[in-house]
């Protein structure tokens, strides 16, 4: 390859991003190379501020750069209703549905022994806490379904019932979803659910 | 949007990148964030470095961390024949090919009135200037075949032609084309570029 030094190590690091093959990096780094070098500043700037400003939030373990989140800063959310989510791209899906107002809790994964991950590798003994001691009327299992989605979702109800009302989201097809088109799972998961018309 | 600040700050940057919309700048992000910090600060610095270290090559106009680039310097390159591309990219295309030993002269884009590129805005002068003084034997024109890449390619053989050979890369199927499928104008292309069989 005839790169120069600076571009060979620009685009070897790109390729460490998710979804960014050689040719992807090549492109990103012809990009930034005809790029102001001020705006290319901006953006390793902020690459490394990010890295080094942002935490996870005391309470809920979603991302912040404060010592607590915005949600559950924000007094105006239900305090009673606690949605649990595997991870903090979920909790902004789920605020994208402007549905909920309650708070979250973020779990960092689920439970998959496979690859090394077990309760005490996520956050449940401070989400135990939480409703244990904090007034919740009602925690919402908000995790996909999947072999380990399934487990971590039953493990919690277990641990959690004692405690407070707990639900888990609702499965079946998506808005749109073709039935002749769904796989079998989703299916069998939407007659499994199925409710009295009003 | 629920992104903590250094967070938004971030994932808008990654949004200026090409082929990054909101959903991959978030994907990216959160993948940086995982990341441990001294990586981050590595591809920050990849950023900063190769956007202050690189420039053009005074001979051919390929990027460069040096003066004159590493295909310029090397002895062992044909200086007889000069290859004419657009961009820095196409160098790095041709150059895997391994099929060409000679050097090259990088425009810096092709004329295209509609977007104010005249022949001034290229470095069309120094080709000149380097075809003239130089012992070439042969200017091989490297350029896609389209309107305005046509117009380059036909202003700079009547330019070139007073000093040495000029010739233009073939067009036509490409390997693992199919007749069936191919465009018309790939078509009409293949079919004027006929050669006699040895």
């Amino acid at each position: 390859m005839n790169y120069t030094p600076p571009l060979a190590r620009l685009i070897e690091r790109l390729q460490s991003l998710p979804g960014v093959g050689p040719k992807t990096a090549q492109r990103l780094a012809f990009h930034i190379l005809k790029r102001p070098e001020t705006e290319v500043e901006a953006l390793a700037t902020a690459l490394v501020e990010a890295k080094k400003q942002i935490g996870l939030c005391q309470v809920c373990f979603h991302l912040t750069a404060d010592s607590v989140c915005e949600i559950c800063r924000n007094p105006n959310r239900d305090e009673s209703m606690i949605c649990v989510v595997p991870d903090s791209r979920d909790v902004i899906a789920l605020e994208k549905t402007r549905e909920y107002s309650g708070k979250y809790h973020v779990l960092g994964g689920v439970i998959s022994p496979m690859d090394g991950i077990g309760p005490e590798q996520l956050h449940i003994q401070p989400l135990v806490e939480r409703v244990s001691k904090e007034k919740v009327k009602e925690v919402i299992l908000a995790i996909s379904p999947s072999v380990e989605g399934d487990t971590t979702t039953l493990y919690l109800g277990q641990l959690l019932k004692p405690f407070t009302r707990v639900t888990r989201i609702a499965f079946g097809l998506p808005m749109g979803g073709d039935l002749e088109y769904a796989d079998e799972v989703t299916l069998a998961r939407a007659l499994e659910g199925r409710r009295d018309l009003d």
